[in-house]
């Protein structure tokens, strides 16, 4: 990487957990001047706006969220055993960016507002959605998962059950919300599971 | 209602939406004198701060919504019924405060942030969840509900799939990921349900 590359992304970096914490009315450019030790120009060298800043955060605070939680591709195991490691590895590891999931947090944050956000957020929501139809999809190939399961739908339960969790884990300060809705879509698993051969 | 009580509860009803859509850093003041028709005094008059205001704003907003999505305690239902109705009108009857769930918008803007919103969320959030507890543990009690259930566990997968599926619904411009957790919450609640004597 070129020096400018460099302080680019460093920008990026500095600027992720301001944005992922306060959303973006809440992190100021001055905010991100205190963060990084930059003039407004030496911002401004590196993006056009804060909106294009907070558009590049998003995408890293998103792709360290999705490296820490998706376990990678392992065609050894069954589309059910990934479908369990990828909730304990929700229930688990924390987003490594401070202030809780991207994806959650840019949602309700540019819902009503920043469109260029809101495409953002909705395009990381889908292929998040897509990566777990498509376990269920084989699982149903494989005949290790019912063939009457519908994959968006037990996707969305999945995405809905665990960010409603993180929510109300990160108010109570207490893992227990995150523990519940492991054990609700565990058994749930279990019961679009077909016994194995 | 005495005529500054009138104007007070106005300015109130007036900033819910601007809160609940904006959040508390992206609503300004200026946004509230533009919606209000008023000078800063004017609101001054009547709250000491803008946090004072926007507490305000979120128990108008929090008390509309549990309006509307809470069915009134009606003793000659079952509590298999009431927690089935709960979701059906959480799925149907959207906050009628434009913005989505004020709690969920209040849990994601203030979990890092304003001490004072994210005190009263967590009260608004800790009252849902005992109201919920509540039906869960007379059902038990009435035999209409397996033993082994454990009320807060319940309560707080009801609320976590719910809220996770309007923040993907309110994303998708679709109700087909609140759909998808009605289907899901109701063949939990049938799972956990006595057979009636």
């Amino acid at each position: 990487m070129s020096k400018g590359e460099v302080t680019r992304q460093r920008i990026i970096e500095l600027a992720a957990p301001l944005f992922n914490q306060r959303g973006f009315e809440g992190c100021s450019m001055q905010d991100i001047l205190e963060a990084t030790g930059l003039k407004k120009g030496g911002i401004y060298r590196h993006f056009s706006s804060k909106e294009g800043l907070a558009a590049d955060a998003f995408r890293f605070s998103l792709s360290q969220a999705v490296k820490i939680r998706m376990p990678p591709p392992d065609p050894s195991r069954t589309a059910v055993e990934r479908l369990r490691e990828m909730i304990d590895h929700f229930v688990e590891k924390p987003s490594p960016i401070p202030g809780g999931c991207p994806i959650l947090n840019t949602a309700i944050d540019a819902d009503d507002g920043n469109p260029v956000l809101r495409e953002l957020v909705w395009e990381g929501l889908k292929s998040w959605r897509s990566r777990i139809s498509q376990i269920v999809r084989e699982g149903i190939s494989h005949k290790e998962i019912r063939r009457d399961v519908e994959p968006r739908a037990l996707a969305n339960t999945i995405i809905a059950t665990l960010e409603g969790a993180l929510m109300i884990s990160r108010l109570e300060s207490s893992k227990s919300a995150l523990n519940d809705a492991r054990a609700s879509l565990q058994e749930l698993i279990e019961r679009v599971a077909l016994p194995a051969n």
